[in-house]
């Protein structure tokens, strides 16, 4: 076993206000990622899976994103209300969450 | 083919001055982390390859660390100096560069 089963990327980025990009850290993310870290010390995970900050991913326009490995798959647009079933649902039972997925093929090759 | 083929995350972690774990940052990470950019540029390997900033890794004591994903491998005490290895070799040849690798089973099970 690696260190992590899944190792959970959350873009923390923070562009200057009105930034035309903008970016993952105004729409939410860094609470987002204390909700993931609060879920998976719940659950009993800490152990194998980390819900990380990240720089910027370079996907701004579909934040707040958050990148799974070891799969590489890219969620966009990821609220409060979704962490519960990315956890359930990819973590815990190997589903990637189809309709979190960020909808470009540079993204996600399957979506 | 995914979004990145290599995927570089650099611990940029700060931590304040004299705690007993240490972190990152003090370490160099943050001009590490610069240098990976340079020359993943400089080799026109930017469209594939991402050196990502990332939030702490919680491997404080081996820093600086260095995470490269889809492999999941960890490299700890990072240098300068150490950066064209790891392109070259890990990167391009897929061949990781044992003698960088954290020699701590919990990190990676072959070092």
């Amino acid at each position: 076993m690696k260190r992590f089963t899944h190792h959970i990327f959350v873009c923390e980025n923070k562009r200057p206000d009105g930034h035309p990009r903008g970016c993952c850290a105004d729409k939410g993310s860094v609470e987002l990622r204390q909700l993931f870290k609060k879920k998976i010390k719940e659950l009993g995970l800490k152990a194998e899976v980390r819900a990380n900050a990240a720089g910027c991913l370079d996907a701004c326009e579909f934040g707040s994103t958050v990148l799974i490995y070891p799969e590489q798959v890219w969620y966009g647009a990821v609220q409060q209300s979704d962490v519960e079933e990315i956890i359930e649902s990819h973590i815990i039972n190997n589903k990637p969450v189809e309709r979190l997925k960020i909808k470009d093929k540079r993204f996600n090759k399957d979506a």
